[in-house]
């Protein structure tokens, strides 16, 4: 069936890329080492620091999320080094299978899948580590595969609490330019995303925030490494800061994107990802009236506002759902993954999204229930509405 | 307010521009002259006569809607000759407008502004002018200004009873690529439109498609003429076709947009529509159940499936909702104009749009009425969905 | 035969059309009644008036430059009136068509194809005028088939000294942001022109730049006419400005165009156009030396700067030599057109346009005279780049 | 100053992007999970494999070309194993660099700046490597600091001849799609490269194409590693082909790339490189004619088809002669790198270009050399031209 009309991209990732950045990229390529190109880039990697809201360095690279993920490795943990990673679903377990392939001895926790990660534990296991083994906490900021946002500042007062001088290593690939996370007031050494959420770019591009106690670790520690070494990707030229051909395209794409957000204000993205994520909680709250839809999360403020998990203790099938969403009504929601395969739908709602696109996507979503016989409270779209009709007020 | 994510233009027109077309209209210059260029322009013509359901010549011009009905006028109705267009609303209006700026005499009829026009009305007048004075009817199909599709083929069985052998001119500049038309077959003399609607382009670009009677009026008839004048644009070279030079990248769009049209299949297309609009009205139906709301169309089966216009007997401002909806909401809808300003909205459900992008757009308006304070009945939206859930099963 | 790289565009127009430009017009649809649309047009239009260097009223149509030419008629010409039409090449001659085909009575000249209009025979013609029957003076300031630059103030002097008062009307559509025009300094009463040259944007607009003599003879004078009444054309929406729908995307295209004209400023602009016109001259000069190839302009100072006109005396066949360039070289050039078919290749050098392409494009023509065994005397490329050197230093 | 026309990039990489891949990409982002898009990335890899000309592996990355050299050790050579690495410039020498920091140990060769690698002195080296101590060799094929092709399979026949195991490690990162390198036919174990070069893409892709050989060395060979990992990009999702979200833009753009050389064919793709290249050496052998211009390679055979590098033993400065030709003429050239930067200027002539290109590049540096009063024999363009001119006959 050919469909028409925008298909609309409620994956948690990647996001819709606006219109303005994608016309940024439709570019000729440059000669990357223009001084007005160089100028450019060194623009977006100080405006990048609002957006990570660290006085700390950072740096770009040219490779999605899992090289965020290796390169918090590559330069600061060595083979062999131990690492505390709190169990959150499907990407911390990914993060943890990267740390044993890489050599790395990994302690997980329990697992956080319907509620938030518990600072007791982790200050407990950390009082545990007398001898300082443990070089890192690494975790997970907004844990896409579930849709809880763990309290990263509180894991950070864990770790103070147990005098403990392991690193706090987080991942904010979900969550960065979404949801709010001042790395630098919550202490947090390290912070790594990628291109294709928060910050609306194609996929394609990894970064990392490093404060000041990361930068001196790298100095001396991590692994062998190249590609992935922070301390070579200095000067005065962006071929250096890439370690090679920087990505030209991106980079101008990068430059709108961040433009887009300093226009709208950091605090301003918050609250429309709050206000949009709240409207899709309460239609999904008013479908689950009668106990068939439910969130993964348990613990209502722990719900993201990135990506909201819904399961269906009715039994009915999520991924038939996507599929009569994606072909017939050309809306692309998230599947459950990991351990979740075939038990979740995930609703992204983050990047370049407004009230009319995630109603659409609501509706259609009710449209899709009608068709797949879900069994469902109907009313969601009304109650999303009504919430930002108040929401609007404000 | 900055705001985020895509506009949604909800206008009767322009319409949304589909991505390929965009797409393909972004590209360098290229020589006219050149054999592929030509024969890419010529394919274009060749394609539009499947959508305008004829066998006959069709003309494309570097103009507006405007241009459009210009042209009808100077090709086959020369100054001081004599012709009926019904007064359907603010487009009749404008049309009858220009035919007195250019030297034409014009007998309207009564306002058809709640209902379609009554082709007894029109066969009455015809059998009145028994000298054969008047050289056409000129008539809207979907006024837009009230949202109403008028019956061109019942106009045409009226002038065929009345035994009038005034040609039939009709505007379907809302309606091309939308609601159905089978020219040849209704026996219409000539259509025309513009690119900005059902064709899924630019504005930019106007379009006619003459039939054999009005071929042959046009030898001889007509205003002294040149821009407009189809008997020149004929030939080898799109420099010919376009008296000058052709509109480059618009016909690389159109080439795309043709592409989509043919693709999904006209009565798709139509299907489409309709689906979409019927939508929209059960949306209206459940927001006016308590009389606060209602259509301008009275005769259901006339509400068009290119734009529904609705008024508020609650005395709610259309344009302070507009003016919500566009500023806070980031979408687009129709003013009243022309006798209606100030007194309706119209949604424009025409063009490369989708279940979602409706639903968003509905759900949208449903949270302005209420940041408006407009007396409504909820849940359009539910409504909307329901009904695509039925019309999508079946 | 598959090309690979950027074609390049040497005709006299459609020229190349920038990427900021294409860029911008890369966008989707917009409520055009928005205050934000409204304002980027109104500024549109007020920064032509700097391009057209009057302080006149600047219109804006959705047309190509035959569209420009019939303006002038419908606003300002009536039926049966008379005017005067210098005989320049193709385009006096289709403008003169036009004007018989609108019912005006013409006058042209002599033929003035290789050497410029002579202003002591348009005194002369007037002079014998004494009824004043002519209201106009109707002259092709670039005439883009034979590349002559007529001299419209010198014109504009001889209908001063003749005492009579027609009006000067003018096309520059191949010379407006090419070759300088001060329209209210040289008293132009009428500029027109068209999107695709010196503008650099695509085919599909006309523009026309009236005088305050022109706007007073406007106002009772011209023929029936809508589409093309400038009259009509204000107001406080562009809807109204564009007698209809607006062309949104070529306004996007528009402003970013003035944006590059303005910046680079239009001295500078005019002398960029007069250092490449001229080493496309040195090039010819040096192809020529032995009297094989000759400018079609007789008059050194005459010779354009935006498009050069060359026959072959040796018999040497133009239109072989263009298709060679197209389909072998990716380069294409302007034919001969009209009386000049088959006798003559154009060299466009107007528009966005550098030195490296117009080697190039020289260079290209170099190695397809090899091909074609076209008789030259070698060389030219160098005489260009020795030309480009001493013009850059200075 | 404000420059207009389109820059001219005439680097050895990135290189021009063609505007079909540019328009390819400007897209919005679609489900990475969907049939459609997954069928799209599996046929871009099968399609690499024509242009690798191999019946191997073939895989993709989100990096850069220093990516490309990593993902060769982490997947072949652990820390402490040692490759012998031909000493042929910067390139050669920023992969042992990298040899060195990932902790392998690396014996290069005498240089081989000015000449190709000796097949001889490798046999010699291997066969004095009785142990088989050496895992691999690793070379450049085209190294763009000397514009020099080195004789892979030349080499190969060495290691062959020595009797050593040795893999064939080739980095044709400045060569693939633009130097044959036929992979399978010449024994190479595995090939790398990168996007931006003979592929005509932005830069942010790394490939490689893995031989047998080397997929078993991999199996239980190579560091730890999981990013480069290649026995991890398996499977039926791109998110597993990419260890992570796949770069969607850039895959649609690599469809495009691909069917633009597969529809010019790999065997035309050589052939206008050479024919290219060869203008280029006829320019540079002319403006040298008197030994104020020379070629870095003294080998004519081994100039490369891919880009060209030139000295002026007058004493001028290349780099004040690139400032001039980017800042005053629009033109991009390549400085001299690494060993030897402030000596060279490299002229890339790969990927999307043409005649018309080229020679505006080459008549930009003549006019530029003039400006800088470099010394040279003037007529360097028409040189090219004539041999342009000859090699189109044929």
């Amino acid at each position: 069936m050919v469909r028409r009309g925008r298909e609309l991209i409620q994956l948690p990732g990647p996001t819709n890329i606006p219109e303005r950045v994608l016309r940024a990229m439709h570019r000729p390529i440059v000669d990357f080492g223009s001084p007005e190109f160089t100028s450019m880039a060194r623009g977006c990697v100080e405006d990048l620091k609002q957006v990570f809201q660290t006085k700390g360095e950072v740096f770009a690279y040219s490779a999605n999320g899992h090289g965020a993920w290796e390169l918090a490795f590559d330069n600061l943990i060595a083979p062999g080094e131990h690492v505390l990673m709190p169990e959150t679903g499907r990407f911390s377990q990914s993060w943890a299978d990267m740390a044993q392939g890489l050599g790395c001895r990994v302690t997980t926790t329990a697992p956080y899948h319907e509620r938030p990660v518990d600072p007791d534990a982790i200050e407990h296991l950390l009082r545990a580590d007398k001898g300082h083994d443990l070089k890192a906490v690494m975790m997970v900021h907004v844990e896409t595969s579930t849709g809880i946002t763990h309290d990263v500042g509180a894991v950070r007062q864990a770790i103070d609490r147990a005098g403990h001088p392991a690193l706090l290593l987080v991942d904010a690939i979900a969550s960065l330019g979404a949801v709010d996370l001042p790395m630098d007031r919550l202490g947090i050494d390290l912070v790594v995303t990628a291109s294709q959420k928060g910050l609306m770019l194609p996929p394609g591009m990894a970064f990392a925030a490093v404060g000041e106690r990361a930068m001196r670790a790298s100095a001396n520690g991590g692994a062998a490494r190249r590609y992935w070494d922070w301390r070579l990707r200095q000067g005065d030229e962006t071929y250096f800061w890439f370690y090679g051909t920087p990505p030209v395209q991106m980079l101008f794409g990068l430059r709108e994107a961040l433009d887009m957000i300093l226009e709208e204000g950091l605090d301003n993205v918050f609250a429309r990802h709050h206000r949009l994520a709240e409207a899709t909680r309460r239609a999904v709250a008013c479908w689950g009236r009668e106990g068939t839809i439910d969130f993964q999360c348990k613990v209502p403020e722990a719900r993201s506002d990135a990506v909201t998990a819904i399961h269906f203790p009715s039994g009915a099938d999520p991924d038939a759902l996507r599929k009569r969403c994606r072909e017939q009504l050309s809306v692309a929601f998230g599947a459950g993954i990991g351990p979740f395969a075939g038990r979740l739908l995930r609703i992204g709602h983050l990047g370049d999204l407004n009230e009319p696109m995630l109603l659409g996507a609501l509706g259609a979503l009710e449209v899709a229930m009608r068709l797949e016989g879900v069994p469902h409270n109907p009313g969601g779209v009304a109650a999303a509405a009504a919430y930002l009709a108040e929401a609007l007020v404000a």
